[in-house]
C-alpha cells in the first residue's frame, strides 16, 4: 500500500506566521501522500475576546455556545485554514482546505447534555472519504479545520485530536498510514518538570500506569487515547512529537501491546 | 458538451437564514452540473463593525487593509462558505466550500495602487479548473468563496460577480455554461424606481446607452461588464435575476451584439 503521512498540528504552531512557515517548510518535505489536521484554538479564544465573548473551557474542551460556534467556524473553516492553503500553494503543494462539512467528509452528532453542556461541540459518527482518496492521488494534499456537521445543516465544534485519529483509521483501509500528532513538547514525558524527559517510546499499560500517577495528564490524555485507538485499528504509527521533530521521525513512539 | 450551471448569490441571500433555506431549495433542483459562487459583504461588514474596525468602500467596493483582509477571510471563507456547504449537505448534495486558493483555484494579483489604495485586493489572473472538473464530474457541486490568493501565500479579497464569470470562462471550454447573477431585484431595470420594470433582454450598445443615461449605475455596472465578458468568452448563456426566479429562468437576458 502507499505510504499516507498525517500530520495534525496544534493552534499555536498554525497560528504565528514564522512558526507556520517553519512547519510548512518541513511539511512539503514529507514524501508520498500527506494531509495536515489543524487547530486554531489560541485564535479563536482571541477573536472571540474581541468580539466580546467570553472562552469557557472544561478539561481543556470548549463550551460552544451559538456566538462562540459563528467564532469557531470563521477562525478554524476560514482565517485559519485558508493560511495554511495559501500557504502550502506558494510552495507549489496544491493544498484543498477542508471542514468536515465539506464533501460529507466528517458527520457527528451533537454531544447529549449530561453533566456539562458542551454546546455545539460534535462526536465523530461517520468519515466519508471517496472524494478525498480521489484527490489524494491526483496530489492534493487536503488540509482539515476540526469542524464536523450533522448532516442536518449544522456545523459543529470537534477535536482536532480526535478528527486526526478518525482520519487515519478510515483512511488505513486504503493507506500505509502515520500519524503525527504535534504539540508544545517534544514528546511524552516522564517527568513533567523536564522537557528533555522525552519517552521514546510508550505502550499502552505504561500510559495508563502514567496517568494514574498523575505524570501524564490533562489534554494529553485524550491525545494518547486517540493515538492508541487509532494504533489499534489499522494505523501504521503514531508518533507524538512536535514541530521541529516531527520530519526526523523524533519524539515518542507509541507501541502496540 | 454537458450542461454546468453556475449560480452567483449576493450577500444579503446567503446571510440571511431563510432567504439561504429558499435559495438553497431552488437550488437543489437544477438539474446538470452546478456549483454556486456566493458573496457576504453584509456579514463582512458586521463582523467588522463588531470588531471595532471601520468599513469603507469605493464605488461599491471595500478598501482591504490587513484587519479586513482578516474579516473577509474569515467570513467569507468560513462563516459563509460553511453555511451554505452544511445547508447543500442537508439537502443531500455534495458541496465543497473552496477559496480560490484551495486547489490554486483562482491566482490573483494585489491590484497596483493608483487613484485609490484598495489595499488585499486581488485582479485575477489565472484559472486551474484541473481538480475542480475531476469533482463535477463526481457530483461535487463547488461552493466558491469570493477570495483569491497571489501564489506566494497571501489570500486577496476579489469581487464574487468577478470570479463567476473567470470561472464561467474558464469551465466554458469544457461544458455548455449558464451564468445566472442573482441579486436584489428582478432583474436590470428600465426604470430604477420601478421594479417591476424588469428588460426581458438586454444587448451590450443598449447597456451603454442605458449607462450614458445613468439609468444603469453603481453595482449594476461592473456586473453587466462581467456578464457581457462572460457572453463573448464562450458562455452560453448570461442571466441577471433574483434568488426567486432563476430556477424559473426569468430575469433579464443579456444578448450577443
Amino acid at each position: 500500500m502507499d505510504r499516507l503521512t498525517i500530520v495534525k498540528v496544534g493552534g499555536k504552531v498554525v497560528e504565528e506566521p514564522e512558526l507556520l512557515d517553519r512547519l510548512l517548510d518541513d511539511f512539503v518535505r514529507v514524501t508520498g501522500y500527506k494531509m495536515l489536521v489543524h487547530g486554531g484554538g489560541k485564535a479563536a479564544t482571541q477573536i472571540a475576546d474581541r468580539l466580546g465573548l467570553e472562552t469557557k473551557m472544561v478539561d481543556g474542551r470548549r463550551i460552544t455556545d451559538a456566538d462562540m460556534l459563528e467564532v469557531v467556524t470563521m477562525v478554524y473553516g476560514g482565517l485559519v485554514n485558508k493560511r495554511v492553503v495559501a500557504g502550502l500553494q506558494s510552495r507549489n503543494v496544491n493544498a484543498l482546505g477542508l471542514s468536515g462539512a465539506d464533501l460529507d467528509l466528517i458527520r457527528a452528532r451533537k454531544r447529549p447534555v449530561e453533566d456539562i453542556d458542551y454546546g455545539f461541540v460534535g462526536d465523530v459518527e461517520n468519515i466519508n472519504t471517496r472524494e478525498l482518496r480521489l484527490l489524494l492521488r491526483e496530489n492534493v494534499v487536503p488540509v482539515v479545520a476540526p469542524l464536523t456537521h450533522n448532516g442536518k445543516g449544522l456545523i459543529l465544534n470537534t477535536n482536532a485530536d480526535t478528527i486526526a485519529a478518525h482520519m487515519a483509521i478510515d483512511l488505513a483501509n486504503h493507506f500505509k498510514v502515520f500519524l503525527f500528532y504535534c504539540f508544545e513538547k517534544r514528546g511524552v514525558l516522564s517527568d513533567p518538570l523536564d522537557d528533555n524527559s522525552v519517552l521514546p517510546e510508550l505502550n499502552e499499560s505504561e500510559f495508563l500506569r502514567l496517568q494514574n500517577l498523575g505524570t501524564i495528564s490533562s489534554g494529553m490524555i485524550p491525545k494518547l487515547q486517540n493515538g492508541f485507538k487509532a494504533l489499534h485499528s489499522g494505523v501504521s504509527e503514531v508518533l507524538v512529537t512536535n514541530p521541529e521533530n516531527f520530519s526526523r521521525g523524533r519524539g515518542t513512539r507509541l507501541l502496540r501491546g
